[in-house]
């Protein structure tokens, strides 16, 4: 049931309505193994700076998540600065400093090789590419993308979309990477570009996910505190990979449930900056909240 | 189980990026009142000028709507033109000619004030007030509106809306009516104002439904074909309060059906221009979408 899982470690600094914070933990490695380590054991291969203080490394091996693979570089962690207005659907970045993260190639440690389940987080595709290259024969890889690769590096990205069981993107790099506006009709393309699965991520409107032969929809936990939605993505990827990992089946039913333990990880994280909520999160509120989304979405007749 | 509607019967002129159509049946009562015709008898209140065809008269009729509320006054019938971009969420209005529906004063033919259900499609808040006065004891008063009256008239809103019972708007219009961009925090403040049940269009994403002590979500049908958006909204509340009437009970359990069955009429309303769908839709085929709604949305554990 081993996770593994391949993508940045930063410090973020960002401003919501709410609020803001300068150079707290984040990354989609980051978000994606701490909501992870609720469900499995994972492994994490990122790379951060000399400037990496031992207390952010001690809270990610206190979640009990796989440090080998991370990796520290001569020079400074990545550092990301955005910043949201009262649409939090969308961030605005500010700068982005790759630092360290520039020449990252990854490199699996020993044993690695032999991960079940494997994320790879939206890095370079032919560092994805990589990736898969050096692991054996997981049961399941799923991938991100971002707009930058589908425009920019599209054939490398198409490439390791062939090696893909699982795609998880947001709805507007759904009709990008098909460049078709209807999502059924996009989400049919994308099937056919490799991935036997499409998990479409809606922000605030939930998850639609699509296999050819099913549409699963998940509706996002409705909030009062939206604090700031950086990493959630990632965090519901974190939560998705980890229940799926963590039960070994690949069934379309266990699929969805793993589609709503993802978005409950997620909707736990946007309550509060970097990892803060996360942190202080113990299982027993992610159940209670599954239980939840069952009233959330139950339209059974009356008994 | 009578159901009273009082809207709009007019003439639109629609383009999408898929076509086309000149002065074809539409308005809020119509679309309404045949979505509605598929689940209860339905009384429709609304005014249409010397210009409106028998054809027209002949297919409501045809839906067993009861059309003794529908006046001919003299002059012009309503006559509406707008057009979509490829974000079908959102209509341009190119043209609204108010003809006959500028004098509209609603009154209710004998027999209709003991109307049962009741829905105030998206008019003037003091006819609404006007249509209210006029009945004696309605089980359930629905209400739409628009941004137009938020900010135009919102003292009269208000007022009307201290008597339904349940308001059916979209989502920035909630954000509008309260002032509130966190959409859980105003619907809170939506529920203050009068309404025990506040319902939440989304367009493609569907609904979020708001009492007291509950939330309910559900999808929008994934669709291959959004032909025509134009009356969705009046659509979804005729299947919606159509359901609710002909069941006759407003436990929570069965407003979540209505909300199914109101979402799957739009679903049918959109594949078409005009009422073209809903003219060739039978019973059996809303049914079998109401499976398929459950198939889209079940995360129940695997058997």
């Amino acid at each position: 049931m081993s996770l593994l899982v391949v993508g940045s470690v930063a410090f973020d600094s960002v401003a919501t309505p709410f609020g803001q914070v300068e150079e707290v933990l984040g990354g989609s490695g980051t978000f994606f193994s701490t909501a992870a380590s609720f469900f499995t054991d994972v492994q994490l291969v990122a790379v951060v700076g000399e400037d990496f203080p031992d207390e952010h490394r001690r809270f990610l091996a206190s979640r009990e998540i796989d440090l080998r693979g991370l990796r520290t570089a001569p020079g400074r962690t990545f550092r990301w600065k955005g910043r949201y207005g009262f649409d939090l659907n969308e961030a605005q970045t500010l700068d982005t400093q790759l630092n360290v993260f520039e020449t990252f190639r990854p490199e699996l440690p020993a044993g690695y090789e032999d991960a079940e389940y494997v994320f790879l987080a939206n890095i370079d595709p032919e560092l994805q590419m990589d990736v898969l290259k050096q692991v054996k024969r997981p049961r399941l890889v799923a991938c991100d993308t971002m707009n930058f690769w589908i425009s920019g590096k599209r054939e490398a990205l198409l490439k390791t979309l062939r090696h893909v069981d699982l795609l998880v993107i947001n709805e507007g790099e759904t009709r990008q990477l098909a460049g078709e506006a209807n999502l059924v009709k996009a989400a049919r393309a994308v099937l056919a570009m490799g991935p036997k699965t499409l998990v479409v991520k809606r922000g605030e409107y939930g998850v639609i996910m699509f296999t050819e032969h099913s549409i699963f929809t998940a509706p996002a936990y409705p909030l009062e505190t939206v604090f700031d939605p950086t990493g959630a993505g990632d965090t519901f990827a974190g939560g998705f990979m980890g229940y799926l990992a963590s039960t070994r089946n690949l069934a379309d039913a266990n699929i969805r449930q793993a589609i709503i333990f993802g978005s409950i990880m997620a909707s736990f994280n946007v309550e509060d900056f970097s990892l803060n909520r996360l942190k202080t999160l113990d299982i027993e509120q992610v159940h209670e909240r599954f239980r939840q989304f069952r009233l959330l979405t139950d339209f059974s007749p009356e008994d």
